[in-house]
């Protein structure tokens, strides 16, 4: 499976350009092979948007993003402000080329002050999607700077986690160096795709890559709104974790093991 | 309080000439004002050393080490092996400027064909070492790979990890890439202390490093037989883990704690 992932500065708080940019990036995206697209995180209003994100999360958001990947007959990971139930999340989706949604991840790891003062956090771990023979987790910025949630979502099952970011200065190291630790520890191929320039407060790093099993950095960009791309393969995944078998080398029996909170999203639920 | 780290190729096999080194290693480390010296994994005998590792554990390794200790007043932490009830055990000891025992590691993940061949693993976790106002765990090489186990020598208090390594090629990755993750991602101070040179069927990749808890390389060494030298600062702990507040923020509701296992050692155990 060929995956692309769409660094970008977005539009702040514009959600029909997000979504045109979002159409253009999926032409793109299938033009380079891709059966897959990942977006950053919110990517559909932006982030440090002030109040203006909860009023964007009660529209249909979705909808329209649905048609774009039936249309292109791509899947995406979408980043987007989620309203259910009286509370706010953000959140990712999985939807795939019929316009379906096959799963949705609830950031549980809430960044700072922004991240609290508008979203509830998620209370159980990422689903894990089967997609074109792969199958893919999803955690969203600061999920991944935790062990556990990638840990779990790899004893899971998951031969990728795509990760829709927000990382801002000061915190380069997170996508020099964890994000690389963070595939080889556990022979998952990561895709982590964040926001470039200013928004707000806020200066994003850019820095999007996606990484292989054994760490090596597949494809990158520093800067600029640019489509990356990589090949994922589920049995390079299995070579990786021959050479490596860290997930056989568990001891559960010393670091109790995740519970089995990973639950793919109900079928019957609308969106 | 300040640390040395002996990277050395040592001489595998000959306990006499590594006390030796040993007793060296201690002046040079109390010249340079360190309370406390880490050796390389299995540091007294060797590592790749045949069946000999099991004669030379069934002898008084300790005693000899212990007054080096007391003599020179600087505090050790020790790669020995370990004969105990019929068991043999890759390990580490912490011996204070008395020769007092106050804590011992044995490696929980064991490394390939080679550890499993001659070695037990550990049943628990490390004890935290109360010494010169911080607080020290110790873990053994391919232990530190494994995230759970730093963040249950984070979580039980500790400031720094002491990691005794036999590191070899092709891993360079561990030393340059996951030691610093591994801190940061913590907010802890590692010593990783490594082998240097060749040894029997191994390469080892020197390298060691003492890491600062915001991932900064404090000291360092890519090849030879040397001392590198950090202060740990209990209070640079505490700030950092105020920059990255990582440890606050631990969902124990999705990932399980770990359990309780760490204690120190029995002070009534005669080594």
């Amino acid at each position: 499976m060929k995956i692309a992932g769409l660094q970008t500065a977005g539009t702040p708080g514009d959600v029909e350009a997000n979504l045109r940019e979002l159409d253009a990036a999926c032409s793109q995206a299938r033009a380079g092979g891709a059966d897959l697209l990942v977006t950053t995180e919110l990517f559909l209003t932006g982030y440090d948007i002030g109040d203006i994100v909860h009023d964007l999360a009660r529209t249909d958001l979705l909808s329209p993003a649905q048609r774009i990947a039936r249309r292109h007959g791509i899947a995406l990971v979408l980043g987007a402000p989620e309203y259910d139930g009286g509370a706010y999340y953000n959140s990712a989706f999985f939807i795939d080329p019929t316009g379906a949604m096959l799963g949705r991840h609830r950031k549980t790891h809430l960044f700072g002050e922004l991240d609290r003062r508008y979203f509830t956090p998620g209370d159980r771990l990422s689903p894990v999607v089967d997609y074109a023979g792969a199958r893919i987790a999803m955690l969203i910025c600061y999920d991944v700077e935790f062990p556990e949630n990638v840990r779990a979502a790899a004893v899971a099952g998951a031969d990728l986690i795509a990760v829709p970011t927000a990382q801002m200065q000061p915190y380069e190291f997170i996508a020099e160096h964890l994000l690389r630790v963070r595939a080889w520890e556990n022979q998952v191929y990561i895709a982590y795709i964040n926001h470039d320039g200013d928004e707000g407060s806020l200066r994003y790093v850019g820095r999007s890559s996606i990484v292989s099993p054994s760490a090596d950095v597949l494809d990158s960009v520093e800067h600029g709104n640019q489509l990356i791309f990589a090949t994922v393969e589920p049995g390079t995944v299995r070579k990786a974790r021959e050479a490596n078998p860290y997930l056989a080398d568990l001891r559960p029996d010393l670091h109790a093991a995740a519970p089995a909170s990973t639950a793919p999203l109900a079928k019957d639920r609308t969106c």
